[in-house]
């Protein structure tokens, strides 16, 4: 698989670079894809701060502040659990901008009401309003994890060129 | 580039679930490319707990516990950093063994004692003695990163065969 969503990184770091601010990352069904396109361009470490793979639903508590009553209220994949690990990304760095993506990339762990494919998104930036997006993307699970990937990227865009 | 180090991941993943061990990854120069592999096969969620993306030394600091006099006496590329980022991951994770990297992907922040290329590893292991590697790659930013993130992945193995 190549890596998904260099282009769109790449508009991260120049917007980062000319709006003076920094991004971090939260990723659950993305495992790192998001933070791997982010750090492939020379120079990302003026714009990229830090990320946080947050795998389990410790980890989304311990690292990100997600409340356990959130994840049993919601369950992980979730707008709730999207937007409160994107303020968690935000509340344990030193970013400006934080995306945070939480979903099922299967091929297991479906169900009817959250199928494989559903991704829930969040995009968080200090002192302005938190983003939602959800999507069901078809595919298997790299195609899935790379269509979640490029979508958090371009919210992350669409986060810093905010006025 | 293809994602690194599929193969090598799935190894992980089937020791890790033949031991009933779980790992964690901190990355600096790596950037994701260890937790995006990881997490990259169906099911992996049994053995991979949390990643680290700690880009900044900030981040090295507040989500390790890598100590600011370590990166102050002998910089973010050392064994020093390498081995409290593998004790680190531990301490602040689930996890029973985990990786790390750090190095210098280039193409620029190189210098004649620590040129691009070079990139130290530590792998820790609960109740074990923490390893540790030190490599200079060939090759542009992409080839290093790469080969560090396969490095780091058969350190990992190794940890993880230990008895």
């Amino acid at each position: 698989m190549p890596l998904p969503g260099l282009d769109l990184a790449r508009n991260v770091l120049r917007l980062g670079l000319a709006a003076g601010l920094r991004v971090a990352a939260a990723e659950s069904c993305t495992g790192g894809l998001i933070a791997a396109a982010l750090t492939e361009t020379p120079g990302s470490s003026a714009v990229f701060e830090r990320g946080f793979v947050t795998y389990s639903n410790e980890a989304k508590t311990e690292l990100l502040g997600v409340p356990a009553a959130t994840l049993a209220a919601h369950g992980a994949v979730s707008e709730q659990t999207a937007r409160a690990m994107a303020e968690g990304a935000l509340a344990h760095s030193r970013a400006d901008a934080a995306v945070a993506v939480t979903g099922i990339a299967g091929p297991d762990g479906g169900s009817a009401e959250k199928p494989v494919g559903l991704v829930h998104f969040a995009a968080a930036r200090r002192d302005r309003t938190t983003r939602h997006a959800v999507h069901t993307f078809p595919g298997n699970r790299e195609e899935v994890r790379a269509a979640a990937a490029e979508t958090a990227l371009t919210l992350l865009c669409g986060m810093l060129e905010e006025k």
